[in-house]
């Protein structure tokens, strides 16, 4: 089955890259990248050694046809022009944010501009999901850190208040991008914290609203803050929410364990053992804990996951088998370095 | 002015003996270790250069009679034995836990073991604590995670909620000290981020609760989340809050301005600008940002400090000089290394 | 085909656990470890999601009986009590020192205690190796610096000295294996660089230098020093010898690339790009660049590998799929992660 | 003491705001910036708290009459013009490259365009230097890698071959500047090591020649590749040399330790006890411990620095001080942080 990488030269495409040449039925066909257009993919992603003497091309929607699947890797706000280009019947996946939300005023608030429309939002695991994404064609790819927290989130819907949540998450610098910043370059990250997008305007914010108002039907609100960490992969996120009643740690594991139950990417840690980014890193896997902390009747949750993997080409893969009605896991299975 | 340092071969007493070596009214006279007695002090800590040739020695109380002030940095519960055998003239500043809380009950809950006493406490930052050190000879040096969230959080009592606090805190590894444990090894530490302590059960969380309740006349309560974050020193705290009504980010700020105002050590950030660690690496300097969650009707709040400075040596030498009479700031005037 | 993994509680044996669940005919059956006898593979090794429910086992040559290969993973100086009790018609990959060296003085001196013995070397892609292992039913992996060290000097044999190479190579801290150590804490490693086994005595330089002896047919003579980096995985080694006489850049590079020319995992890189060990993160390939230094006429090569993978399990796997006669492939196509 | 800093943007321009704080005898009174003027000094480097209010001009030379010492931290190859400005009397220490070579041919060869001119090289514990700075108004401040290399080596001049000097050095990232490149951002750069202006080429070689060969009298030649380490601040740089005959460890170190008693920044560490960067973190203090490799009959040197201080503002503030008349060391005791 040929497939077709639309903007390949930033980390998600190179990631989509490197895993897409494991797996068994998806041909990578075609690899456009923008301003990296004509040089060597090698040179811009020297770990796929698999890709030696092919070059990004510019795209052309005609070298498109032949794809079947198609994954989207652009900067906000560039998706919809491509797609009108492309055949309606490519099933698509697009990694970014212009189809994510159902709330057209949130979009533009939170990415400014025209909102491109909506997408099924292709969070598998989440109640419900699954089945729609089977029957789409085209997937809304969630966002890094909305994975990780909504993941984390939706199990508590039976126990705890929704309507307050509290997150602080983590992430490494490969979630800002490959962009010559300064405030990104080695010497101002390496050995130090930084809180960023700080006060609740992270644009994830309605992105996890809607995935948890619709997954829980309740009416979800969160505040949360990111941080940029000294690694170059994960997202580390913790979720606190007020508890409706008392319950105790092993209820509140069990409900976590039961809601994802045969999940094949979402590991609930046994008790007293606590998620790691390492743990997870390259891989599509999310390490999960949940404690109760009594003395504020909170509970607390604890989300691992590789942003460039679960919490971007992993899960587009993973959706992409989905609405190709392939094992889910297919190409997936790798898992993580652990150190 | 000859002073003594009581277990100075873990990162704390490390950290008191260079800070000290640059004070200029202190003169380091004793420096006992346990385990180390006997060995030079630069084969446990090779950058402290100016201690050449000195050795650490093992504990005996006739030995710290010329001393008229003394640092503690042990484990905790074992510094109530120790002062047993010092002169009772002695002025003290002890940086473990054993006389922090004035909740008996609450230590030996967190602690375990029997609970020694309550010396006052050594914040000279949160309101009314200046003038009562003052007055002290013997002084109960703040926890790291303790002193970046107490100082957070403090001014915020007129106009949010304290009685539900939500702390996520990530700390460099010298937090968890000198100590040979497989988790806290380069190979599990480097490029991962995880919690620890999980659940509400971090022990600084009583010692910041009775911090702020006497600081701000408000009974205070803190859900406290620890993580370990792969740089060797720092704290970033991020706290959050309901507010009590609706405010602005100027508000909000010119409160937290006007909190620390005249404040040597204790740095609000103009708007727009973010604590990070490295800004305050090595040295005794706080950074605070304070943000408006219109979203949620939450105050954030972000501190960075440095663990081993502010968050232990640094902050025990404030206390020593306000004790003593000498400027607070003497000796701890070093900026902090940025990168 | 059935397989024991003899020792699977390092990080070495980790990687291969991880590496075995993906490959195609591999079955993993008995895997043991020491201390960590009886605790789950995932308490120890958490990111090995598909072990899930597995223990280790302790040692029992019995459990062994239905495995035709088993690789051992052992501290050095234990293989040849293990392997005694074992088939003699167990084909064995030994990824520990034991029977690396001919020399059996000199593995005495570098090693201490009794030298048990010499089986084929497994470095597949120096000159004459592969044929030899291909024949073998016991291979000796390699060291990770060897490993480096002897591929990035072997095809200099032609135009440069091997009686005078220098080396400097850095290592991540897996190499300093699952050990906790001071020197090894996160807090000493972090965001510094420090020698070891310092002065020409690390003990892969026998195994180096009687491995390219044996590949060049020129007694080679190796000064070596090895370094410690802030980061958990990978090797860069830094090779430099006398040229015999001006050669060009594009001269040296032409037989490198002729050296390794159809190696699927050792790639000369194109002149102008650097190896560097995110390239190689978690995968079997090694990054080589060459250069002359026309200034002091000397060779330089630089060479990047993944300590745990190249460097150790993903070379046992290599070696262990040409003693079965399978593709030398087969299980290790994955990429480096990149970041 | 009125003093001015021409360029003090960039890192080593911020290292030098911040020791300059603590110099009892400068009074920092002119601070320039090229692109940043206008801005606030701690908008660029936020740790520099004392500096609040503060902003950066543009280099106007009627501002810097009123300095009788002026630093300029300019990129290479722009100082002669700011120089030409400046009073003749002006005491000027120059962090760049543009005075530091005596053969003009080299710089044109290492840096490109015009030789600007030699001044008096700025390493006060090289042999015969220290004298000759003094007599000087005008000192070239020596480069980060040349620091400790040339340091390094010196004393071998006595016992090995200074003519075929082999270095491996790998720095932190601000040895590269504060620049936004792609190459330089923390996702390239964390968890990884590769080399960099490979093959003899860089612009330090000539330098470290000159100096060598200045210092000992002996025609110095070094093959030089540098290496860029994940971590922000640092050298290690590994010397080896051949020896002229055999020698033991023991007159190896006592060579050294009489080239640099009485020192106080540099340190040869006891037998036994390696350099580590993280030792000399933020101090002026250079390590270096030496071992003779008998095997090969080569002598190795270990020599850490931070690349900032000695190997920039540091050794620059040191050099003031000798062309001021004031004590070596004035504003530099503080020591290196150690983790």
């Amino acid at each position: 089955m040929k497939i077709g990488v639309i903007g390949a030269s930033g980390y998600a495409g190179g990631e989509l890259l490197r895993l897409l040449a494991g797996h068994p039925e998806f041909e990578v066909s075609c690899v456009t990248a923008h301003s990296n257009a004509g040089e060597e993919i090698t040179s811009v992603h020297p770990q796929l050694t698999s890709y030696a003497g092919q070059s990004f091309s510019s795209f052309k929607a005609s070298d498109f046809e032949r794809c079947e699947l198609i994954f989207l890797a652009l900067p906000h706000g560039e998706s919809a022009a491509v797609i009108a280009s492309l055949s309606p019947k490519a099933k698509i996946v697009d990694l970014g944010a212009d189809y994510r939300l159902e709330d057209g005023a949130k979009w533009e608030k939170y990415y400014g501009g025209t909102h491109a429309g909506t997408w099924t939002y292709g969070a598998p695991e989440l109640p419900g999901a699954r089945a729609n994404i089977a029957k789409s064609s085209k997937v809304a790819n969630p966002g890094c850190y909305a994975t990780a927290i909504a993941l984390g989130t939706a199990p508590a819907a039976k126990i705890a208040d929704l309507s307050d949540v509290v997150v602080v998450a983590a992430s490494g610098t490969t979630g800002a991008g490959r962009s010559a910043k300064i405030n990104l370059i080695a010497s101002e990250v390496m050995g130090s914290l930084t809180s960023y997008k700080f006060g609740g305007v992270h644009q994830h914010t309605p992105e996890i609203e809607e995935a948890l108002t619709r997954a829980t039907g309740t009416a979800a609100k969160i505040s949360f803050t990111p941080i940029l960490a000294p690694m170059p992969r994960g997202i580390l996120a913790t979720i606190t929410m007020k508890l409706n009643s008392a319950i105790t740690n092993e209820a509140a594991h069990k409900i976590y364990n039961d809601a994802y139950n045969g999940e094949e990417f979402v590991k609930v840690l046994p008790l007293g053992q606590m998620p790691q980014t390492s743990s997870v890193l390259g891989s599509n896997y999310v390490a999960i804990q949940v404690a109760v902390d009594e003395h504020t009747n909170r509970l607390v949750v604890s989300v691992a996951i590789d942003n460039l993997v679960k919490g971007a080409a992993g899960q587009a893969i993973q959706n992409a088998n989905i609405i190709c009605g392939l094992p889910e896991n297919l190409g997936l299975t790798g898992m993580g370095l652990g150190v």
